[in-house]
């Protein structure tokens, strides 16, 4: 399932998937506790806004699935605790009229890469230690019907406030883009962008079981 | 003056130099006009805040250069003209008692890239057709104080608004931090972040003398 593909772009830490256990519906998630390193199947919605210059602005809902490995705890206190992770497999589909069908997979040739901690800046309407989650991706969005399959070359930054457990399944997360992120067509890496991602929020969901896979 | 090795990591459009004029004070900018193509050198200042886990957070300001080159603008009207940048240089300096001299230059591994063009979502504080800024950046920040060299590995995201001449000479910006960046030891790469920017305002300067570089 996993690409064995070597990326040529690591955005952050690379963690270890030898060994680590995949984890499905059923499994036991406890508040304020690091848990041991596995591999996280999860459910996942977005709403992301893309912008084609000259053309026009279209939001899509797209729904879908991730897998995410989760390093060994830094230490075994709530905390202080940080636990690295990689988006490992992502497949997420939406459409929309104009666009067509899309659908949205990791890009082989990033480390899509991220990490959970105490954030430096609590916000007030967070919970006490609460933690802060950000994951850098680099995708590939396949628009058959327009004939392209667009990447991103800067990542796209996922954050969720307000963790109070791992995974922070069922939380609402934000695509922390500044007015537009580029798209580029695949075939052109080097040219001008085709398409703007110009907002992303996500959620998302809780454990899946095996049989989705 | 600027490197010749080869970047593994590409943030966006590459932007030939070759034959393209150096540009320095005495340089005239015409506002809301598309210009030919050029390599600016500007002064730069910024205020930076690096947080180091279970040590401490410092904020530092710097100082320096940039060398910018700029494409051929997509249209002579400025309404739609896109124009695209590389950051070739960069040299800033600043200091603090806890960390020491720090010296940030780009990492040559990464080419850092930008453009500008007419934002989708308008400002209601900004000018008329003022335009947006944005570059991607990879730095290596040199602290031989603590015998570290550190590197970011998702670009550092400058942006600035509100842009209405080409080059932005003496308009503020700022970097794209939601709650850390995350900086890894040059030596190291593959492990954990030894520290974080967790906040970046800039200012464009203007042109400096040629007898500055």
């Amino acid at each position: 399932m996993t690409t064995s593909t070597q990326p040529s772009v690591v955005y952050g830490r690379p963690v270890n998937t030898d060994g680590v256990p995949n984890l499905y519906e059923g499994t036991t998630v406890v508040p304020w506790t690091p848990p041991e390193p596995g591999i996280d199947n999860l459910g996942i919605s977005s709403v992301d806004t893309f912008a084609v210059p000259g053309v026009g602005e279209y939001t899509v809902e797209f729904d879908g699935y991730v897998r995410v490995v989760r390093s060994e705890p830094t230490s075994s206190e709530w905390a202080s605790a940080e636990v690295y992770t990689n988006l490992i497999e992502m497949k997420m589909t939406g459409e929309c009229e104009e666009l067509g069908k899309i659908t949205v997979t990791l890009n082989p040739d990033c480390l899509s890469t991220g990490q959970i901690r105490t954030p430096f800046d609590p916000y007030a309407g967070e919970g006490p230690s609460a933690k802060a989650c950000r994951m850098a991706v680099g995708a590939i969005f396949d628009m058959p019907k327009l004939g392209l399959k667009l990447i991103n070359r800067e990542p796209i930054i996922l954050t969720i406030d307000d963790v109070r457990q791992i995974p922070p399944a069922g939380s609402p997360g934000k695509g922390q883009i500044y007015r537009m992120l580029p798209l580029h067509d695949m075939k052109n890496p080097k040219g001008e962008p085709v398409a703007y991602v110009t907002s992303l929020r996500f959620r998302m969901g809780g454990y899946l079981p095996q049989e989705a896979f």
